[in-house]
């Protein structure tokens, strides 16, 4: 069965889109630890993202990257801090999160609560810089 | 001056050294979440992770895949997660974090506190698994 982010990439299930290339897909999780949190996925579905083939792996590196770039020029914060936990869903993923502090990465805080209007409006100013 | 991480890398602060190529080196944290937690840093001094080029991106990414197959062969665990936040030490780092659930991923969490001898013998393993 297709991973949920394979019926995201797909466009089955609804998602904040923030960039897209032939391999790769990034969105804004929809339980954030801070405005702008993006995931960032191979289309390929892996489950271990250490399985990925070298250059699958370069490659998807080098796409969140230029998402991290995107985030930092869009949204208020000091850094954008990244981490592969792997065990939420069978499906690689990035977490891309824009931070202000050292705690500011902490996947057992409160999740942020937004609108779907604020959801959208990051995910275009992310889009918008997105190069 | 030279950050805490330059000086380990020349020697001039003790490591427990786990793999090194010409332009990479990784040691584990002396501060662990978990058994096998190590660092992995470019030898080129930079601040922000995504400020490096794409090529050097690239190369510590595939670097830091490497040790983390050396760390599933290593240590019990169910995964290497990975992590950084970038705020600690103004030198780009990655955290390799072993880990047996989602919840481990934790840098909140009380520190493990190991014996030299027991992170000389991690480090060891960790190390005779590098390729």
């Amino acid at each position: 069965m297709a991973s949920i982010f394979s019926r995201i990439i797909a466009g089955e299930i609804p998602s904040y889109k923030v960039a897209e290339d032939e391999r790769h897909y990034a969105f804004l999780d929809i339980n954030p630890l801070s405005e702008g949190h993006t995931l960032v996925v191979p289309k390929k579905e892996i489950d271990y993202i250490f399985d990925l083939s070298d250059d699958d792996f370069a490659a998807l590196q080098l796409f969140a990257k230029r998402v991290a770039k995107a985030q930092l020029r869009a949204i208020p914060c000091k850094r954008i801090a990244s981490a592969v936990i792997g065990m939420e869903v069978p499906h690689a993923h990035i977490h891309l999160v824009p931070i202000v502090c050292e705690g500011d990465l902490d996947f057992k805080a409160k999740k942020k609560e937004l609108t779907p209007e604020r959801m959208k409006e990051i995910a275009n100013a992310i889009a918008a810089e997105f190069k």
